[in-house]
């Protein structure tokens, strides 16, 4: 099948598009699952343009400090992601809307780029199926945050509670939540570079730590699958990333700790951090747990946070506007 | 809560456990994960006699192999474990009646553990639940093979899929399994040591093996649940032990591979080996798979192989008679 024709009688339409920030690793998941928040998101603006490929790309709500170098930003890398798999010689202007904040460990990067792979497939009619706009979108993220792992993009483009599987072809899981759950997360104001979270972990891992990783995590499949709360909190334990990263986030320890008195039934490192996510049951519980996090890390680093109240959410990427 | 008295008031009194073989690992779950299957089992008869602790113990079925020293025996320990537990000063003689082959990586210390423990509680009238039994049972299996997991032990005790959870406390979750799925086995005669097994795989193992490892463990959870035969198929892989135990087992590549191309779903290792199971789709492919790694084994290697066609059992243990 030769490349199809994807060109210039779409020109003055534009898509709109929001992407869901995600909670990845979930304790034992490292790489693995991730969940979708309702917000914060980020949004991507495709507009088909005179020229070919990216013709413009503008960055906003970042502070200035987003790559606007298309082949350094996440959003523009799944755009041309998009437009060579479709064999497209249209021109695109890109514009990013950054609701994600930077480095927080809420899958920013990822949420770009997925944006960017659904608004250029929109806009050019690409039709393209959900693992290849996947596959787009880790093209961005991989570029933009040295991630190889879909566990952020996959369920800001998915929704809901995502499993990736390792290795090829790329496919994700989609798991069902207990209903009754609400995420709590407090994001402190301060940053954890992705790729120095990563590189703190080496290279091997003992295998006694290992073999408590994957008991968490297929304990954590099925206990989402009976919606058995007590097993959610066995096996929200990560032995380990979050045991090395840890110390990267001033605090963590006391506001874990601080979540799980007040309420939560189960809390962690969101990604990489800085990020503590606490699971609850039902939104009262997890307001209160989001406040007795900002309080601790007020109190053990000093610094203030952003509180995110978030259900799963169900519907991940989607498109707000079409003209 | 002092110890209750346990006495000879049920002097003559015996009573006859079954308890099943099982296949450990699964692929990914690396001593968390067991099946239990229909047969082979192992049978242990305990008898209330004069006397205090194990008056005596005989085995047999086994060649004179295992072990008749009560501190070196899996049954004797299991039910030791069990009298202790129950502060009981009662007289047990013990019959252990091998139908598991030793070494053969189908659980039979396990097993043997597990029905020794059910039959001592059941004697003295102990009612132990599940997790009481299934504690006794290991003190058995690990001195009498090394093991301090249940992942044959969990299942030979509760029957079905089980996942036994790391750390403390004990837990296990039984987990469903499609049901059409039969479980084909082939049993070559070769033995291999366990210990040697556990040894060869290192203290520790590359992150990339562990991210493989508990995204495959996660996956098929996800896949039993679901009856999702592709996902069984893409799950099915050991990133950890498999590999390093493959050249412990002659011929066991292409047995796993004539497994395969003869229809099953998926294939491996079962435990530490020799034996290799096969998954499949119905007695019928069952009975083809096994055929084509029996072939493979003389083939391969010049031996023959014990042949077990058995579905999940989903009951486990079972008394079979008491007097």
């Amino acid at each position: 099948m030769g490349p199809r024709a994807f060109s210039t009688d779409q020109s003055g339409g534009s898509v709109r598009v929001f992407a869901p920030a995600s909670v990845s690793n979930l304790g034992p998941g490292f790489d693995i699952f991730g969940l979708a928040l309702e917000r914060p998101g980020d949004e991507v603006v495709v507009r088909a343009v005179a020229g070919t490929g990216i013709v413009s790309l503008s960055v906003t709500g970042d502070g200035g400090r987003v790559p606007t170098d298309p082949l350094r930003n996440a959003a523009a890398l799944a755009v041309q992601g998009v437009l060579d798999r479709l064999g497209s010689d249209a021109g695109v202007a890109i514009e990013v809307r950054k609701g994600i904040p930077l480095a927080s460990g809420l899958g920013g990067s990822a949420a770009s780029a997925v944006a960017g792979a659904v608004a250029a497939d929109a806009l050019l009619g690409g039709g393209l199926d959900r693992i290849a706009l996947l596959e787009c979108a880790l093209i961005g993220e991989s570029k933009g945050s040295g991630a190889d792992h879909a566990d952020n993009a996959a369920p800001s483009l998915a929704g809901g509670f995502v499993l990736v599987l390792p290795g090829q072809p790329t496919r994700m899981v989609k798991l069902p939540t207990p209903p009754e759950m609400v995420v709590a997360v407090a994001h402190p104001a301060l940053e954890v570079e992705t790729l120095g979270a990563r590189v703190i972990l080496g290279e091997t891992i003992p295998l006694a730590a290992g073999i408590r990783q994957w008991g968490n995590a297929a304990g954590l499949v099925a206990a989402f699958f009976e919606g058995d709360w007590e097993l959610i909190a066995r096996c929200v334990r990560d032995a380990v990333a979050e045991p090395a990263r840890a110390g990267l986030v001033p605090g963590f320890r006391r506001v874990k700790a601080s979540a799980l008195a007040a309420g939560a039934v189960a809390a962690g490192l969101s990604g990489s951090g800085p990020s503590v996510f606490a699971l609850c049951r039902g939104s009262l519980a997890a307001e209160t747990a989001a406040a007795a996090m900002a309080e601790a890390f007020q109190l053990e680093a000093g610094v203030e946070s952003d509180i995110v109240i978030s259900g799963a959410n169900a519907a991940g990427a989607r498109i707000l506007e079409t003209e």
